[in-house]
């Protein structure tokens, strides 16, 4: 790790970059596959997952069959485990529900927001060398409560050409109604689109490598919404003196070991933690099994030695990390000046892999300085609201001279218009 | 208006199509301006400003002086009316906070979600032929409810190279920090990236033609928010006998000014109503300054005569409609069974034009279908929530092998020993 004592702050957004991600050489390449999926459907799906994936997929919807078979291949521990998990998940996603409020905002005048469910939505998580169940669960499980009414997952198949059976008995826990064995790219422009076998959603969510945030980017500017905008995962560790050094490394190592673009900085106001917390990182890495991809991310990786709690404070919500673990006596004041983050994890004993299994908050959170202006997945990811305004007569009466005002200054003469049709009806029967 | 009667549920996708929207051969036009705005600053505003709109700008930032002056140049009327707007915005927009709730998911488990601002946002506003102050108070409101730290709005230069009072006296009445005098792709860079004069912002929103639409489409690749995708705007009417056919004809008439790209609709059971209707926005029509406009979108514009009021409701959530305007004698009926729409006019007395201006609800909402899965812009556009969590030592006994189960069948051992380090460490001091 690279250390930075008390950097200026004119040189912070150069230390706190990050790598600069372009997917714009990829678009050729999705056009192609996306336009090969509009003319010939699931033909071009098994093409391309012959070409990228090397595997000749015959179905690509998964049998129930499967689906149902995949509890016996678990073991009850992580069965227990992962139903603990979604209670939390549910318990925290269901507390998200808005009501819905009437505010009378002039006498007569009645307006509200009505959160209704996306009818459709896909879910999409990644292959490769691990089953990331974990995103079934942190996606299926707001999906369900928000009450979407059909929620297809598309994930790549493995090497023997089949789903991990963590990942479909995750979805049948969850209530994820079809199950789709195609990734990459093809499976963003399936759910984009639709093909004989998937149906179109109108909401894609699901991380993933550049080759599906490219797809993701390109269907978002053709009318699919999606969750948010990819990068690199990424901590911030912000400690002091009551912070246990060995755990500050085990939760610096937990964010190394997902990839080697992974972001791992840690900031502190107090000079010995800077050397025990390299000590620390370099005894507990020698033993993970992902070691090689942890090494290669803590190269890119930061300590930096700040000044104080206030300049620590003001250098985190520059980053804007998308998680951030404060283990620090004064974690109040933290609380109160934190702007800008993905998700918080406060205290010694709350560590970042907590969060992303079992606490209840989602782990689909902003990476890569979204955190300044985008929310994590959440029940309202899933969601969107409705306006609504019912005006009396009465109400009309007082409003309606404001909007003609209003619409002849800015020269929309028919939108006055449809005001005062009612404004003179109104007098018209006031006459009789 | 194009008549269809009883029309195959086949066919509603296309007679629901809307005009596609690619601004894929925009994009070298605004990659050139981005790449000068960076190296070049306001030089390159003012070089595209000339070009693009032939006035010359000399300084970017309008003058308190100018600001406070506007005041004198606009009617009392005006003023007053502009007050009661804002008023209804404030009303309904500050009942949209929400309150932080902290959920215990297990015991020694707390999770929560704090929403913050948007610490720096920036608003565009169109020019044109009118002055588009009803978009300030739109964008502008929420944005200072939600405590965003800086303001700025960007609006082109009229023909004169000012811009009008109308615009500059909403933007004080609002609370904008800074307002700039320069529109189109190279003002929405210049809130990207910055320049000497205007500074970089987090997220932009605000309408706006092609150009700025794919600056936005653009920037929101490059890590800026943007608010939503826009189309052109839209009205779809749903109406039986209990409704007026003046009023209905005004309100089809209101959306049809907007542009010659507007869309129209009106959707009913009742086949009386669909000559009626006709005739009446023929004669309301004769009468309008903005007529040339209105016959054009009128031109492309749809009365769809159906079986059902049910048929009329799906219809019409197949549609996903910006602005729904219903009126039925079944109401509640209705409002229990629309899907997918921007915003809602409920009953005889509700026009379109009263969202637009004054009732309070935010009129920047979903055209193009997108209602389907996004909101109109609403306070919490201008915020976005961090999560929260606090375990404690009993907390993390409890849920803690729960979580290492998950990480190892994950195979993500750094993550399992993150909590093995705390779990460990508490056992040994329990020893002692």
């Amino acid at each position: 790790m690279q250390v930075i004592k008390y950097p200026n702050k004119k040189d912070w957004k150069t230390i706190l970059s990050r790598p600069l991600i372009d997917n714009d050489d990829l678009e050729e390449v999705v056009n192609q596959v996306f336009k090969e999926i509009k003319l010939e459907g699931d033909k071009a799906l098994q093409k391309y997952t012959w070409q990228f994936d090397k595997i000749k997929i015959d179905k690509l919807e998964v049998a129930q069959k499967e689906i149902d078979e995949a509890e016996e291949l678990l073991s009850l521990e992580l069965k227990n485990a992962l139903s603990v998990a979604a209670n939390n998940i549910k318990k925290f996603h269901a507390s998200q529900y808005q009501e819905t409020e009437i505010i009378e905002t002039t006498k007569g005048v009645e307006c509200w927001r009505k959160a209704t469910p996306i009818e459709r939505v896909g879910l999409y998580i990644p292959g490769g060398s691990a089953p990331l169940f974990s995103t079934v669960l942190m996606l299926g499980i707001p999906a369900k409560l928000a009450g979407c009414k059909e929620i297809v997952l598309c994930t790549p198949p493995g090497k023997d050409g089949k789903i991990d059976p963590a990942i479909l008995y995750a979805s049948k826990l969850v209530g994820v109604d079809k199950v789709f064995c195609v990734g990459g790219i093809q499976a963003v422009g399936a759910m984009a689109f639709g093909t004989e076998s998937i149906p179109n959603v109108y909401k894609i969510f699901g991380p993933g490598n550049q080759f599906v945030t490219a797809a993701k980017q390109r269907v978002s500017k053709l009318g699919v919404a999606i969750d948010m905008p990819a990068g690199p995962s990424e901590v911030l560790v912000l400690a002091d003196k009551s912070a246990n050094v060995e755990f500050i490394a085990s939760d610096l190592l937990s964010q190394a070991e997902h990839g080697v673009d992974s972001q791992v900085i840690f900031v502190t106001w107090e000079e010995l933690l800077v050397e025990e917390v390299q000590l620390a990182v370099e005894r507990q890495l020698s033993k993970l099994s992902r070691k090689d991809i942890a090494e290669q991310a803590l190269q890119n990786s930061k300590i930096i030695l700040v000044s104080s709690l206030d300049e620590a404070l003001e250098l985190s919500n520059e980053y804007g990390p998308e998680h951030l673990i404060i283990s620090v006596k004064d974690e109040d004041k933290c609380v109160n000046s934190i702007s800008n983050a993905g998700s918080v994890f406060l205290g010694n004993y709350t560590p970042e892999s907590a969060g992303d299994y079992a606490s209840g908050t989602n782990h689909t959170l902003p990476t890569n300085g979204f955190a300044k202006s985008f929310s994590g997945v959440s029940l309202e990811s899933f969601m969107k609201s409705i306006s609504f305004q019912k005006i009396s007569e009465k109400g009309l009466l007082e409003l309606g001279p404001v909007i003609e005002v209003m619409a002849k200054a800015e020269q929309l003469d028919a939108h006055c218009n449809a005001v005062s049709v009612r404004l003179q009806k109104m007098r018209e029967e006031a006459k009789r």
